[in-house]
């Protein structure tokens, strides 16, 4: 032992559950293995809440079992085997004392065989309830020396939303410091999961040019099971799908993917960084950003373990397929679809990268064929196992690249040739597995050994990936679940695709078909002598975004230019999405933007009329910056001062730009007070006069406001008001009933001079 | 002939043509056969510059071989044909007086028979130089009288580039009035060319969610010739493929595909205004957005028919591959390639719209391709002819749509099972074929009868298109052509692909392999004690983008802002270009933009800093309206007036957002006389003092600028100067040597006082 480096005690908490059995005990004895000429010495600790003499016996009885690696001699492992049982003992862990003695037993043990003492794994294969207990026993009994390291392995489930994860990353940092905190994603630990990032950093050179929206046409990140919940529901109706492999291990791959490649991509800390930067960048998850499934057979597996009644419903996903975004330049538009369920046809892992086809083949396509044309499907795929590869793989088309992969590690495969995969014959391919194949524990293990942070999830990174998840799990606690069979009977059953960046299932159910057609009848009427439309709020929307395109094509087409002046409010957030999204011949290119109204705060608060403009359509449009007028609220670094002339200032703008300052669209809302635009009801201000834009003062927060008048208002060749909602209802048919009563009702006082009125009042507002 | 309609005259002008052998008589004929109980009677005068003996032998020679055709009973046909003889008769047109007499035998006709005149149609089928001198007899001579009608019918080319075109234009009108002239492109009369807007008419309920950029991929317009020019190099030398193909016959394809529909699809008016605005929309054609070719054969060609000497070159295209964008917001980015070819593999003609696959399919693959699933491809594809299918066709995929298609023109085709085309079986698709195949010429013949202008091209839409294509035939004229053998021998040779926004051929042609690296080598060194950074233009603005992107990521990481000052001028644009296009990274959100210096004029006007920066980066990139600061030197309605005090309102801004005013970079270049930002020399404005922002007077126009201040520039935490081309050698060389001498050289005061100063110079500027 002269050349000592110094002895390591591994410590497995909860060394006779079933992770143990499966998988950790074969680790901690490849890591023997692999070791014992390394110059530490170790002894292996396992522990549990199980008295001694049983515990033992359990434990003993897993260790017989350990399996010598194909690629060991059998020699040197039964030598090796021998070994490791005689390193090894048990422990029962249930009470204060028990840890001070285990620390004892440890420091004996290093005082006897004059062994310098290098660090301490704990590793916690134990349910989360028991994290914080076992975690205070060891910060405050079982500490090795200074000078000594402490790693503490954790495992999943970290937490089920945010808040909890939190709360459970607050009490654990009560106890150990970031850099002790080893939590494992085992998927980190796949191989070819692994290879993600060395993949693209060394293979810069063919990604660089092609890693980003211009070239991806899109993104499959997949964990497909066959197995199903069964003696498992106590655990997963707790969790579900999205918790259980979503939230963590396809995360994680998808990052792997979006992140920035940092200098150094074997630096923990370079690495984590542009993780967190990547997460950042990710779009919020909405409701309609996931399709969820559930298998029929799950509600009575559940009703029978957790003994619930015969009319319980399970809202716990099975099957679920969520859409990111990153917004990110590098990334926006493309689409990345992460898919996990149990229950399904195969098994199956895969993270798949496939490249638009930029290429036009002069050749017909028999002639093509025949070689590696440009115009065949171009694909990176990460395989992580099972399938009908059955094995870890990198594969990389070959009118791609030939790919730079490490020699000592990787090989590439002899693949069978009537093999089809992802569309392709498998020769359309190079194909690489790995030189040895390894288990994600083993693979683990090794890298806690070796203290390569890298290959775990850090309380930052865990926390951000709540951060992303917790605002999707929250909105679709009631979300509809589609039922499935379950294997090859789902069929297209669970096929879903996107639309306007949401998701839904392709195949519709027989009730969303029956429903439809009502929600997009408008009728035509008369409000207040001028014309009124009404819908369902939906049909409503559609029907006015698609006038005021007419408007402005119409208005283009005659006078080369559309001045439009929006109101602000909630209301319109919806139309504003909606002509971002549907209207495609919009002349935006020849549009002007007015403020109808605003509020007295800088233009880049939340609560201001432009920045909701700005966020709902105009980032999403191509509306020259020369044609955006928002109202100059912000003078001199203060806000509305009546002798910062702002309301003189805008007046001069619409002057000089607006022919007769006569807008061609006036869009209004109408508040259940019955102001519209910012004028409000008992104020005198703006109703008449020759002032076109008006300082008010509202009763709500933010009081003061910024005005069209309705002397300027009623000099549109169009008006349109909006009115959208139940709470609408009330005033709504007040005003029907009023004459012009401006100082009353400011809505009443709407009624352009030579322009046209027309009312889009919701079913809602006007039925009630 | 109590329900006479009416006598129309047809006079056909190069009746003993090719073109007239081929197709027109035997349209005539058609016309006849399917008018003739309309209540029209007809004649049809055969005319040509040949002796009326020769001629009408020539003539009858070929009336007497028309066909009879399939679906007409022979005795009808043979009864017919015999009329149509006696009908026709040959004239020779030649002298002013051939035409009066012409005119004068049509008039005695009528009279003798009785007959009301209800039109004639000319239809020159005559070389272009021959159409003015026509076209003067015609309108002085053989007018019909008021009440009937004049079509003349014009056959290609219409001139070779706008000019031309536009000077062909010009005497045509003289003559003629719009509504009287037929300009024919016979592809409109191609039955699946004329289908595709009664196409998307009919099928709006399926087409208007998916005819976008958000559903379509690509779209290819293709026609294929395996024949080459052997024979009629006299004609195709002067024109090439792009004139003889893609300016017309693609190009309407094209237009039929992007432009907006209109109310009414059979209304020519409506559907030209639709064309001419879709022409609007299209991204100006540059030199990289076509790859060309010529047959090896050609050149050989050309020298034996046109006597030309063995070293003669040509450079007439023979191939080409056009990529065209349309800026409608509906298109945006959407790539059009249009490919046309003489010699290649194969004939075929198609329209080809690919849709994205939006669907994520969670069966695996084997159990998929069973039925009819939403990741199988999805295609429409207006078949023109040839090829495998050897017919007309419109094919639909059936995980589309079931199309609407007219019942009495189109049937449901029965089609071979075992055809592949456009990567799918033929059983993937709906597939409808003409009820009767009818030749282009006739339908054409059939609506000049009919007078259905939208199947002609107007002059606006000729214009329009030669408008269009004009820049790049001009730019063209001395690109490289590739060299192809001919047929199946072309293999991957002609394949091309898109590359940021151009296109280039797949393999590399071994010459530009060899010239690549040495353009990308920077060296770096020292200029006037900074940091030199110098290399090829293009490598060193790669360089400095991809530092100012470094620049901006650390800043964004560290402060959450990176406040970015641009400078004007010619040289930043393609920078700006660079950064818009390849760096996805860059941190836009928060990044705030400012101008060193600006014109004193407004800045929609294109002499404008602010206008140069918005087209070539802002409209490409996601900067948030709050975060664009252009120098506000447009104020109440006049331009750097002092006492709109312009300078100082910047000034407060700067201070407002820029912490200590201390820019994170500041982009500076330099003039031949020495001048960076708006600081010229001999004028002290801005050189010191404590202003910030300050006006100045150009030697050059405008005048009038605004700029920051050199005291402004140096509190700057890093300073870019870029200098590029051998304009600026000379002052290069001069300001390496100078010292500080900012009255004399305003650059030589650039001297950050805590920030980092480094020179971007291009080699050219650098070495001369």
């Amino acid at each position: 032992a002269e050349l000592s480096q110094g002895h390591i005690s591994v410590v497995l908490l909860g060394a006779t559950g079933d992770l143990a059995k499966k998988y950790l005990w074969q680790g901690l004895f490849q890591l023997y293995m692999d070791q014992v000429s390394s110059g530490h010495s170790f002894t292996f600790h396992g522990a549990a809440l199980t008295a001694l003499e049983p515990g033992q016996r359990l434990m003993f009885d897993v260790l017989k079992k350990l399996a010598c690696p194909p690629d060991e001699s059998p020699n040197r492992c039964a030598v090796l085997k021998d070994q490791f049982l005689k390193l090894s003992q048990y422990h029962q862990l249930k009470t204060a004392e028990n840890y001070t003695a285990l620390n004892r037993e440890i420091e004996v043990l290093l005082r006897q065989e004059g062994l310098q003492e290098a660090g301490r794994i704990f590793y916690f294969s134990v349910p989360p309830f028991a994290y914080t207990e076992i975690a205070r026993h060891i910060n405050s009994s079982c500490r090795p020396p200074p000078g000594a390291w402490l790693r503490v392995v954790l495992e999943k489930p970290f937490g089920h939303d945010l808040q909890s994860a939190q709360q459970l990353a607050a009490e654990l940092k009560s106890f150990f410091r970031e850099e002790e905190m080893y939590r494992v994603d085992h998927y980190l630990g796949k191989q070819a999961v692994a290879h993600i990032l060395p993949f693209r950093d060394q293979n810069r050179q063919f990604l660089d040019p092609i890693w980003n929206r211009h070239h991806v046409e899109r993104v499959e990140i997949v964990l497909k099971e066959t197995v199903d919940a069964k003696g498992r529901t106590s655990f997963y109706e707790q969790y579900g799908v999205i918790r259980d492999v979503l939230q963590n291990h396809l995360t994680e791959a998808l990052l792997f993917l979006t992140m920035e490649l940092p200098a150094n991509v074997s630096r923990a800390e370079e690495v984590l960084q542009c993780k967190l930067q990547a997460f950042r960048s990710l779009r919020r998850l909405e409701k309609s950003s996931a399709v969820l499934g559930q298998y029929q057979a799950y509600a009575s597996q559940v009703q029978e373990e957790l003994q619930k009644p015969q009319d319980y419903i399970s809202t716990t996903p099975t099957f679920a397929g969520v859409l990111v975004h990153s917004d990110n330049l590098r990334w926006e538009g493309v689409p990345f679809l992460l898919t996990s369920g149990k229950a399904l046809d195969e098994r199956v892992g895969y993270v798949r990268v496939l490249f638009k086809n930029r290429a036009y083949c002069t050749q017909s396509e028999t002639l093509r064929d025949a070689g590696h044309s440009q115009c065949k499907a171009k694909q990176i795929i990460f395989y992580i196992g099972h399938g009908v590869l059955n094995t870890p793989a990198v594969l990389v088309s070959r009118n791609l690249f030939s790919p730079v992969m490490p020699k000592g590690s990787w090989r590439e495969a002899v693949t069978r040739s009537d093999l089809h995969i992802f569309g392709q014959p498998l020769s359309d391919y190079y194909v690489y597995s790995p030189v040895k194949e390894r288990d994600a524990y083993s693979v683990l293990i090794s890298n806690i050994y070796h203290g390569r942070k890298d290959f775990f999830i850090t309380t930052e990174n865990l926390l951000a990936s709540w951060g992303f998840w917790t605002p999707l799990l929250d909105s679709i606690s009631h979300h509809p679940l589609r039922l499935y069979p379950g294997g090859v009977e789902n069929q297209h059953l669970l096929d879903f695709e996107m639309v306007s960046g949401e998701v839904e299932f392709t195949l519709a159910e027989p009730e969303e078909l029956l429903q439809m057609p009502s929600d997009y009848k408008t009728i035509q009427s008369k409000f207040r002598q001028s014309p009124l439309i009404s819908a369902w709020a939906e049909g409503l929307i559609s029907q006015l975004a698609s006038d005021i395109e007419k408007t402005a094509s119409r208005t283009v087409a005659h006078r080369g230019q559309f001045h439009l002046a929006l109101s602000g409010g909630s209301s319109p957030v919806v139309l504003f999405q909606r002509l971002a999204r549907h209207h495609y011949a919009f002349p935006w290119k020849d549009t002007h933007i007015w403020l109808v109204d605003e509020r007295c705060v800088p233009l880049t608060d939340t609560e201001s009329n432009f920045f909701s403009l700005h966020n709902h359509l105009l980032q999403s449009v191509r509306v020259p910056y020369f044609n955006i007028h928002p109202m100059p609220v912000h003078l001199n670094q203060r806000l509305c001062v009546e002798e910062d002339r702002g309301t003189e200032l805008y007046a001069k703008e619409i002057m000089a730009l607006v022919a007769n300052a006569s807008f061609d669209l006036v869009l209004l809302g109408m508040g259940t007070d019955g102001h519209t635009a910012s004028l409000f009801p008992q104020s005198e201000n703006g109703l008449e006069g020759t002032q076109t834009v008006v300082l008010t003062e509202s009763p709500v927060k933010p009081h003061q406001r910024m005005s069209f008048s309705l002397p300027l208002i009623n000099k549109a060749r169009q008006v349109f008001v909006l009115v959208l909602g139940k709470g609408k209802h009330d005033i709504t048919t007040l005003v029907s009933r009023v004459g012009h009563e401006p100082k009353k009702w400011p809505i009443s006082g709407v009624s352009p001079s030579s322009g046209q009125l027309v009312w889009y009042v919701d079913y809602e507002a006007l039925l009630g």
